[in-house]
């Protein structure tokens, strides 16, 4: 990589742009300008949008970082491509486990290591630098827009409630997404299929303040035991979800796509190696193509109660909380999803307890593509130059909750092609992406760009 | 309460003596330091005693705070008096909901807000003050000897392993405490009884990260979860305790006992009241006196996994713990009670997770007092002086784990009167303790000391 280009790379990584988190707002909109700079000196006109009053509601009671949208108008008669990517990233906690500051960008063996650095910056912004490279050479020229949200890890709230409105601003014939996956080892790999993703918090009140375990032992309601039996009834013990309803409509893949995505699925040994312990989530009996790409999941992020620190603290917990997402797939909706599982909770709730879900934020629901589109021919063509091995078709287990409504939005056909790796870490400490993932995905828009064109 | 002996009531109250806490070490000693020079100033003998190599093993890997012993010597042929009491206090944590700075004693309507104005500097001072007024008058002055620790709340570690070993200095006829409460309506009350107190740690370890929900879920497992399902299984829906050979050779209570302690046990509504919520702690079926008084309880003081920060953080958390309290009664040790905790973890080590049950305090067993002892006499006319209506006797839920060991070690026969009152909330935010408990505390050491000496 030329050092111009990495030093704009690492300039972009610098800004602590945790879009979930108020306190980096303020960043938000320092890298949300520095992109729009950026794309202005490749001839894009650029505006960053905020949610306008309706998005503004109990939901959202704080202004969400901005949206960047670009657009760069080209010659008649082309057609038009929409470019999506996320400048926000996950916190960078646990801090002390980095072990290089997370928003220094730091090269060792060719990768470099920063919060972001993958996910989702360092893929889109290989990807435009290669469209700059296709901007560079002669001949036609699409229209291209760019839109870079901020808001993608924490549910894309502010896109998702804005997209219709941005219809005619978002209409396009190609949707462009760079910000998933290669097989493994760099097999490239065309997404036909995401899941969805919502998530919310559960709280759980007991008594009026923390109680000496001694004096209230036997009489007062323990919120950490409470919080610990209602998150346990959520599943059976194996590992099924036990929520009624939660799995209603759910649409079973069909033999095509059960074995196009078994190619794609690491084995259960190198999944025990990437993640150092045996791959027993999920359900007893179901396949790991089953579990990750065609199964919902409800997913407990994080469960806190009482005291933590050194020593004991031999108390009564007066409060608990339990941070829920749940991974979503076709037939599912977002609502539907949640409303079970609501209903389920309210049912558990533990003897003395009060019970509040709060911070619920719908995300989207999952969806699968059709694997014989002219638009996969062309992406396997182009592809199949790249790496003879041509690429893989993945019903990928993660989600981009706004896709489906850009999708919805623009009326543009997905092509969702991305380089990351399970050494990239992404959402954990010691985030990276190596030069050669951030050369593929260059090289990958310069040619996906070029084939579009014709 | 004059302003001098309140100065220096503020004064003690000020020392940060969070025994447990490493980073208050040197508060400790401080605070230690302080109280040896105010009971010089009444002739006592002081000495800041350490642990020695015994103790610094692997349970005990840092210097715990200092053992303040002091005595003074009395006339021939009078009684040996010990005074036990503890200046460490509870962590202060959840620091936002006190009303008042935790270590800045602040008086509102005849209460002081501090944290340790009652549990047990408030006590044991307001007691020592007693001890003073007692030194003032003339008369046969019995030998004083004074034990003051500094890791009550956390197990009273360094203290038991030092017990026997003091045999000589702390052999006395009487041990006296003031660490525990009135009945309500400040009701004197005597203990006749005392829950045993154990606490652990317990790590569960899963992946070698925090995992990507959407990438893993449903192929990892997810710590969080497997805390909370370990946690769920150490009770059955009753309330009751699901761990086998927990309960083994527990002595239930006789007739005369059950009868005594349903006089002081406050009523379903007082406690509802005064918790905020339904007393629906304990097993269903049992009363209220049975389980506070009688029934040994599992109490998980804290429970900590994964994300609890603003937004979202779709993660899949790696590891997990839950801190872990057991009050005992009589026939149980602490080391069998133990043991079979941790045996049913061992069996029920959610998959893909390991286990480790760290940090065990053993404390210590509980015990229950002859009624119809000369001693017990003696108290309750003091005690009928001071309050027409008589001292009630009480089988106190909490525990004062070194008062067995010291018991043993002293050969002294334990009178345990304390003036406590549920709104002094001790480990809560916003302990207080108020004027009038002060003095009858500092009443009652006057009394009881005179009555003893004859």
């Amino acid at each position: 990589m030329d050092e111009s280009v990495q030093n704009e790379y690492f300039e972009l990584l610098k800004f602590k742009s945790v879009g979930a988190d108020p306190a980096c707002f303020r960043d938000c909109v320092d890298c949300a300008s520095w992109l729009k700079r950026w794309l202005g000196k490749l001839g894009f006109e650029g505006e960053l949008l905020y949610p306008d009053a309706p998005a503004q509601d109990a939901s959202a009671p704080r202004m969400p970082p901005p949206i960047l949208f670009a657009e760069r108008k080209g010659d008649e008669g082309t057609p038009t491509i929409l470019v999506y990517g996320h400048y926000d990233v996950q916190p960078a906690d646990p801090i002390d486990e980095w072990k290089t500051p997370p928003f220094e960008p730091t090269v060792i063996d060719g990768r470099v290591y920063c919060r972001g650095a993958q996910d989702d910056k360092g893929q889109f912004f290989a990807f435009l630098c290669g469209v700059r490279d296709f901007l560079a050479k002669d001949g036609a020229k699409p229209t291209i827009k760019v839109v870079l949200e901020g808001q993608e890890e924490s549910g894309s709230e502010a896109l998702e409630s804005m997209a219709l409105s941005l219809r005619r601003k978002l209409a396009a014939d190609v949707l462009l997404v760079c910000d998933t996956s290669a097989a493994s080892g760099m097999r490239p790999a065309i997404i036909a299929g995401l899941r969805g993703v919502s998530h919310f918090t559960v709280r759980l009140k007991g008594p009026n303040r923390d109680l000496h375990s001694g004096e209230y032992g036997g009489l007062a309601p323990n919120a950490a035991q409470a919080i610990a039996e209602l998150v346990a009834t959520l599943h059976h013990r194996d590992g099924s979800i036990a929520v009624a309803g939660f799995k209603d409509g759910v649409e079973p893949p069909d033999h095509d796509e059960l074995r196009a995505a078994e190619v794609s699925t690491p084995s259960k040994e190198e999944l025990e190696s990437d993640i150092g312990c045996e791959p027993v989530g999920g359900q007893i009996g179901k396949t790991l193509v089953q579990r990750v790409s065609f199964e919902p999941t409800i997913e407990v992020n994080g469960i806190h109660s009482g005291y933590g620190g050194p020593g004991a603290k031999t108390v009564i917990p007066c409060e608990a909380l339990a941070k829920i997402s749940m991974r979503l797939v076709p037939g599912q909706t977002p609502r539907s999803a949640f409303e079970a599982v609501r209903r389920h909770l309210e049912d558990n709730v533990p003897r003395g307890m009060k019970l509040s879900v709060e911070d619920y934020t719908p995300g989207a629901a999952g969806f699968r593509l059709p694997l014989a589109s002219p638009l996969f021919r062309l992406a396997e063509n182009v592809l199949s130059e790249m790496d003879g091995r041509g690429p893989v078709f993945v019903w990928d287990g993660a989600s981009i909750p706004v896709v489906s409504a850009i999708r919805e939005a623009s009326g543009a056909a997905p092509l969702i092609v991305g380089w990351g790796q399970a050494e990239d870490r992404i959402h954990s400490p010691n985030e990276s992406y190596s030069f050669v993932q951030f050369d593929k995905a260059r090289d990958w828009a310069l040619r996906i760009v070029s084939a579009i064109v014709g």
